[in-house]
């Protein structure tokens, strides 16, 4: 193969004994688990961002990376989107995903954005003939130009907001006319620095607004891919609208649009939030609002977001465990939205984070679907809340307060509590991994 | 006066010069600020809990309290409520609040702790009619005792559920009887240790089961007090199912409660769950779910509950401006649950702890309301957001996406951003602290 | 077997494919890893304070736990030894530890508290003759009690100091008489909450001079045993003298301890410092003071310390690498202090929890070892730093910085970057996991 | 006055009542404080780098501020000199601060950025001549440019420590040049990402004999003012090594430079360490280390940098309180290593933030001086201590461990705790904000 990644071989299966560094050890795509090819479950994806348009920087110093595309133009475009569309036939993988400004120049003026996008597109939509990749999703990046500092639909400029409507749009046009199976809003600047200069409910009320236009348009146009929210609880911003899982519940029952929008869920994010990955993915799971994944991580003791490759297979199990029970990725994919470090300079370092965040995963949803094909742990549930499924149980949680009251002096409860075994469980969880 | 507290003189306002300890430097009952009086402003309220039933004890320490109350039985129960009253009178406070378990002894049986707390509940009443003090909300405390080590609505055994709704049946009775203002639920064990051995959808239907019944049990004996939950993020579970304002917000909204439950926020919640205090006060309001307040700060730096006294005026000066701004309390209050340092021994910390708290309170009350009188902060945020008071703006907001993006070309947008202004936001702010 | 633990099997290996809970899968105390035995590898220890003197408590509940040694006096003591040296039977482990307060009731007075010590030792000293298990370490709580509120070596009061003074010596001569292999200090109350009332140049220097005579003591009385300092950040004090590895190294400096005392360092300490565990590990390795582990891991998202067995040999394998590359343990081991959790209430918790944890530690050490004899990631760090073995780079160290700076100039130096290879280190290490 | 600020006026006191915001409502700088001038106390410095070479850049966005000498090449460094000058002179400071990277052109060699510097260099010598202001400190930015990527002193090549010597000498020189006060060290990137690539052994003790050599220099030119290292305890870095002030004292220690070297302390570095600002400072002034500060404080809320102008008097008067009982400044300053947020984008606002930081501190600095003139806090802290004044206190430190302990038994000690009154010393803290 030539090109920038010239050299590197297409990364093939070569099982866990392989110490051929461009093999893969765990992930085979074919390999059926769960009445399932591994491709179709883990529906990997590539973020253009960080794999492409990461420079190296970091709020200490500047670039470190050293690509040809680094450059203005649509030529340097277009070599990146080669570049970019050559990685993605070296992992094999079946998906990508992208802001706008990660794939065109900013033009100087919408227009030429708009314009500069519409081509870039285009030169997509013919890689993805003759290429596997298809998009997962598009985006719009509304929080890295100057435009969007005070936010982008809760700016306190209305000229903002159209901007916003405009850039969505644009975006949303794109990726359907790519057949992406999602489209994704994080709202970056869609969050405040200081209450002393911020009307928090009108921003809130323009928020609202802002993605029920957005749903609205989506199916007059007839997209048929999932809108996505993705949760993030600060940073940029010290406090972000979308806080995490939760909160983007309750943001979405007030604008009655539970149905309709689901949630794109970072394992950094929901660490930043105080919360584990899988808390936020059982949780979207059990509000029906599960859509999508991003697979990076943090350090759990840096409190921005590190954005890295994941490495720790035991601790990726227990998120594909709570994946597999809610049935699996439907519009959703295992985006990559990680970007190697900035000292990690070379490109077969760009290839080798892949390829090791790939295996990870793949180890991970190994030993969850062995732990659900063995039903030991859910048996284990089950027996715990098997209370629940008698008669007068359930007639209690239809009843009033004072009937369930009723039956403490009634019956002389004192009830006794019982083991929660949550070592035992650990350590049947550790027979799997 | 003579008691637990004797020698100790009922604390007067003094103004800011006063150096004597036992005075109010800032705090004075009847000042009219803003047409009310402070008294009705601040509707300050003591905690039982932390002021008479705190031993003093920590995760790595015992008992350093010494209170002539701490022992078992009715006698010591009532000892305890004369010495509560004592300070309540030397603080001239006007309410208090409690749990069960801290204000009658724990009985072998559910029916001997119910009659316990009728017992106690008569003595209160009775001692209401002497004193100024009124309850502003009780509770049921169903976290301490290993029944509830599992939960309470949300415990995998049913009994338990059955037990929670008697012992929120009982402290709701005894609130009604008392003439509360509001009752509150905090659920210390309503979370989880580990997902391994939880089922979180079962466990949150549960929970919003449990609410409606107390709801509905609540209008059925004419209770017309607010009901209340407590967010919190952690601790003692690893993940609370009343994260933050929020999370409460779209589990009132799922359960259809949202117009009949608001929130007790604390700032040491507020603080666990990375939010400030006056972030989670203006959300409330935004959503209409403010309620009451408990005024007892976390070290920042502290990744637990250290429920201490406030100190600090110029920090709590924007609580108090968010919530004049939502136009005060209605059957809410700034309530003490904070707990004086297991250090301070003596029965004069414990009423300097409150006369500080309450100082700083009202000092930073003055400065909120002195800058709300002003205008000045309102007159800025105005004018940053003047742009949506226009025809156009308001167009925008109830038209399409389309419509909105089609101004960009047609109008030629490309906004230029505006100063958010912080630093002199921040330097006029400090003109009033 | 007879006993609490009464129909436990002694847990035997069994190998990674063995389903028996009550098996070892992993340690293998006779197979010989880099030509050592596991066991004396591993030195695992059994901690008796959170094994057998937890109650289940947590700073919003009481007790959940329910042994038949929960009670007063020396009967309920040699009780709870005799659970505790079937446990260490059971699981085969070749030492323990205690403070004072975990084996012998609180007497009235100290002389009172010292015989009871005293009496517990010799039937220690009985037990040890006739079991496997030895003392790892000894050491006196002075932390619990109220007469430590305030610290011990740094009270205010010099009678406190007195009687720290007191208590370490009768601690330190029962472990010399049990042949301990190290006495441990962790300063719990050796600390301050805040500087309004803390002389902390006093409070420092009286605990660098009682460090000083606890080294002197152990001379004398021919104590051959490592003296160890535990370092932690805070909790219970806001702020803890011993924060972490580098700081305690600065401390030895200043009292001329460095040669005398080590360090015991905890991985739930680590993470509350903000540090890795394998850093605190590495850092004390190169600074001459490594000595003992204490493998209780915290929740890396709760601010307290949750004190949990291992369970991810994925995360320990880092630690048991910088360990052996350490030249492994001397007088130190691999001491679980680590509580079950409060929910977990059987007699099989309290055994499988260490049968997991055990195992965990194995695992990773197997790991770890497998790496270390490959070489193949020391090869890859000697690469990177092989700059630094030539002869100009070591004369340039040598040398001043006038000298260094003209080779800039003279050799015309324009340093190009070399990537450091992060992911790709990485997905090596994720080959021996 | 022309330039930049054309239209600001000079800064002047007008006291507490007045409402122009271009005006000191505490920061008198002619008053007499505690028998020295407000001036002479605070040695106020502006920071070049935050104040004139900040972008408006965050993570996630980039440039947002306009500033007509952000552009390549000599005429740019020079009119960014005027513009410095020129808020010097309307903020009446005495004192500014800067990296070489600040004002001068990264030149294409080092011999080019060497004459780049030199020539900025003479400019200042000449503004100075003609302004008030001087330097604070000089320092070399060895952190932003790609080569310093994998650290400075502790890069695994060579070459950038010999890149590093040059750096600092042709730094420390200038700052000599200039008449500097002191020379500061932040090692930004002296630390490590993970250990898997870092031999912290051999980093550690290269970054040692660097600051030897650099300490070496400083004598044989004969500069007299201070050494300074900036303590950080992450980011960039995962790991820092001047991780916070009692690390970088065991470094000192270890490389036999406790007298040769100080701290400069920053209050935002000390948030992210865990630790109080005041106890850093506290615990400087107890070694003898302590030097100067950067009074930018961070959100406690947010895990990274966030370098904000102070806003809090009350929160900055335990500070200078601890700074005023060290003795105040000897070669150090206050400097405002603080930023003005990415939305201040007016020249107003920059000079507003500097005018309320000022004035923060000042107020800071007169509540601080008023309770220590006052000595109650003293008196209290004193009476606690008073027990060891005591001759028998004084030969038990002296004597040994066995001598202490015998007092125990022969006194029959058991001694009693006092209350440390830790909310009534709040109280009285208030008094003086």
């Amino acid at each position: 193969m030539s090109g920038y990644f010239g050299g590197i071989p297409a990364i093939r299966y070569e099982g866990p004994a392989s110490t051929n560094e461009f093999a893969f050890r765990h992930y085979n795509p074919d390999e059926v688990v769960l009445g399932k090819r591994m491709e179709d479950h883990m529906r990997f994806a590539v973020a253009y961002w960080h794999s492409f348009a990461y420079q190296g920087g970091d709020p200490f110093g500047g670039q470190t990376l050293d690509r040809p595309w680094f450059a203005d133009g649509m030529a340097a475009a277009k070599a990146k989107a080669d570049a970019a569309f050559e990685l993605f036939d070296i992992l094999g993988v079946p998906f990508y995903a992208f802001h706008d400004a990660d794939v065109r120049p900013e033009g100087a003026s919408f227009a030429e954005s708009k314009r500069n996008l519409d081509e870039i597109v285009e030169y997509f939509a013919e890689k993805q003939g003759k290429h596997k990749a298809k998009l997962l999703w598009g985006t719009a990046n509304m929080f890295s130009h100057r435009r969007w500092m005070s936010g982008a639909a809760t700016n306190p400029d209305p000229d903002v907001y159209a901007y916003a409507a405009a850039s969505v749009k644009a975006n949303l046009d794109a990726t359907h006319r790519l057949g992406g199976a999602n489209y994704v809003l994080w709202g970056g600047r869609e969050g405040y620095e200081t209450l002393l200069n911020t009307d928090l409910a009108a921003e809130r009320a323009h928020a609202g607004r802002f993605l029920q236009q957005v749903v609205d348009y989506k199916h007059r146009i007839g997209f048929k891919g999932a809108i996505l929210i993705e949760p993030k609880p600060q940073e940029p911003s010290k406090h972000q609208y979308d806080f995490d899982v939760a909160t983007v519940y309750g943001f979405l029952k007030d604008f009655g649009l539970e149905h309709e929008v689901k949630v794109n869920i970072e394992q950094g994010h929901a660490i930043l939030a105080g919360h584990s990955f899988e808390h936020e993915i059982a949780l979207a799971s059990a509000l029906g609002i599960f859509g999508s994944i991003d697979m990076n991580r943090n350090d759990y003791q840096s409190g921005w977001d590190t954005d890295q490759f994941p490495n720790n297979h035991a601790e990726k199990a227990l998120a594909f465990y709570e994946i597999l029970k809610a049935g699996g990725y439907t519009t959703g994919g295992t985006n990559f939205d990680a970007k190697i470090r900035r000292q990690s300079l070379d490109a077969e370092d760009l290839v080798l984070a892949h390829v090791g965040g790939m295996d990870t995963c793949a180890r991970a949803l190994k030993a969850a679907a062995a732990l659900i094909e063995s039903g030991e742990l859910e048996a284990a549930r089950k027996a715990r809340y098997a209370g629940w499924e008698t008669a007068p149980a359930k007639a209690m949680l239809a009843g009033s307060l004072e009937a369930a009251a009723a039956r403490v002096t009634a019956e002389g409860l004192e009830p006794e509590p019982k083991s929660g075994r949550q070592e035992r469980l650990e350590n049947l969880w550790n027979r799997y991994i």
